[in-house]
């Protein structure tokens, strides 16, 4: 399998479309509608579950959960660590986006009990990634204040010690399982300016992986939302109708759509270590 | 009165424009923004207020009541109940939306605690009535396996014992008292690919049962819905537009818009048994 | 300076976008979305953090904080007191926004203990500040009932008395520091049709409190804002697209603008006392 071909991206978006799996999702307060508006333009369907008197119930009959930390609070922690437990020990995907670890020490620890606790994958910014490998000073709130290839060697240092397929994304996104490093261009300038669209990439991401293989799985969401929001990108003239424009997009998102939207390429070993 | 004329059914749009009732939604985190702008689309004034030491001095002021179980937690249980307590206790209307119910045990025992309170009205897809009605195996997270005819049956039994009146709603909607059943056509195929359009409308049903009484109120409701769906529906070509266009259309409706963009039929009673 | 002169109020927005000022919101759930998304079109960074346990540590981080009451509970009301005085201590500005106060008990209560913390800034709208101000009868849920005339009164006591600078918003904008008066006029009259946009702009105040000493900071924030959502209303037809069109305007915004759709105007003294 070629993991960055056109046909083999599409074929893992038409596969979430055919099997529309169920994805639990642990949002934050202000990704939650885009985060689920966006997993139905794809074709998967969305629930935001929290309360963790229901994982159980609920991680028997989902297909892959997503894991945001965006707004916090004890009891959501608490929701999180038990969710994050069940569908591991249900041998079910779930993915982890560390929203704003470094900012506050709440935040360094819970991403570091839900990391122990074995994420199918992880996806956040390059100050975030930086982060959770130990360097500081890089976040700032919840945006970034590096550029995604300032954080290559600290996201595949993280999948190695964590087993994480990690994406850090940006003007460019990477992903890599600690061996492999592969490169995705795509988007928009005005995609960081509408709010929680990275969220709403990793809930996209939750879909990908219940229906494929972790690695392949994250590339093909990230080439899709990087092909489907260059092309809502040019719909605009500001922020304000992007996330309406990338889900028709994500809704109508043909095969040829991906090569003409999106870049994809694996980055020589020399550049990985 | 005529409950499937276009007149009586924008008669009663005109009446909330009018009146511009206050209407309390203890509504589920993905819904609370689209549910706050279809209400003021509408005409009516929507406030979000879940805090259990409120429900007292805001049952006091409001004019209807709509609680959705879309996220639950222990906390937000609890209010529910208070507050469905203290609008049956003022005699106010008061729908519930048993939002993925069928689901997990939570929202099993949250729905029939509920509905032991008794309810002016229940609205939810066919999956969630049948799964009220102890008809297992149609719920697949917070969305329906099951059209909306399939669950005719089950809506007659739960209005007859609960004495609500019941909407199950789908591609096309069900209405019953237990005794009259009134199926409601419209809308569009986007609708259940934008986020949050079922709990829109459960608020929107809110409103209307603070202007009449319940069986006009809830026909009315969805049939204004219906036209407004299908008319913004037509607008769009994907689901990112659709709320904003379902919000417009509601805003900009008017009696001709309903004959043109719903088909109100009492169905036959045979169809009833 | 000026305080009325559009370079003014234009220097104040382009020093948003240079310095991108940090902002924790302490929000409502139905406002967090639009309020993160006005900031970011401003050029502003938006933070949504409400655990108590992280308020030390961002309000190192943050150079602004907005409290927003719209949806209560008793653990917000503890996080929005232990942020206030975090950022009073630290010297940085906060804006207080009493959404529906007058309409409950609790909501009273927490004001009044928000504002005993010395907020730099209020923002409401008539109602609400008729409602701190003593005057009851004025608030219908989270509407005001009364024209923000009506409350030029009020506002000015308020501001006298807790130190505050003082927005009454509605079709007209008092902006008061308790000596001066200032009038903005714009904005458009589907914006109340639109939820949370109230909200928002308590958001984007932060931002200007910022950059710049609270009285213009007020001052530009809101003809900013009067600005923008002229120009956003001018191209929508109903409510639907108005959030995203006022986005758009916001980040697109020019001095031109400006002067072109907003108003703002020194009150003679008489109209003060």
């Amino acid at each position: 399998m070629n993991l960055t071909d056109p046909r083999t991206i599409f074929d893992c978006n038409e596969r979430v479309r055919e099997q529309r799996p169920l994805v639990q999702n642990i949002a934050n307060f202000v990704s939650m509608t885009i985060s689920a508006n966006v997993l139905l333009a794809a074709g998967s369907s969305p629930a935001m579950v929290h309360a963790a008197e229901e994982v159980d119930d609920f991680s028997a009959i989902a297909s892959a959960l997503c894991i945001n930390i965006g707004t916090l609070s004890p009891d959501w922690v608490r929701s999180m660590k038990v969710a994050a437990e069940w569908y591991g020990r249900r041998g079910k995907p779930w993915l982890l986006d560390p929203v704003g670890v470094g900012a506050t020490k709440l935040r360094d620890r819970t991403a570091a009990e839900l990391i122990a606790l074995r994420p199918t994958a992880i996806r956040a910014n390059a100050g975030e990634i930086l982060a959770l490998a130990g360097q500081s000073g890089s976040v700032r709130g919840v945006d970034s204040a590096a550029g995604s290839k300032a954080a290559i060697g600290a996201a595949i240092a993280l999948a190695k010690s964590t087993g994480a397929i990690v994406a850090a994304t940006g003007e460019t996104d990477y992903v890599t399982d600690g061996r492999q490093l592969i490169a995705i261009e795509g988007g928009h300038a005005l995609m960081p300016v509408s709010t929680a669209l990275g969220c709403a990439l990793s809930s996209l991401c939750g879909a990908f992986l219940a229906v494929a293989e972790p690695m392949p799985a994250m590339i093909s969401a990230l080439a899709v939302y990087a092909a489907a929001g260059k092309i809502a990108g040019k719909r605009v003239k500001g922020p304000g109708h992007l996330p309406a424009e990338l889900c028709d997009a994500l809704h109508n998102l043909c095969e040829a759509d991906i090569a003409a939207n999106s870049v994809v390429r694996s980055l020589p070993v020399t550049e990985v270590a």
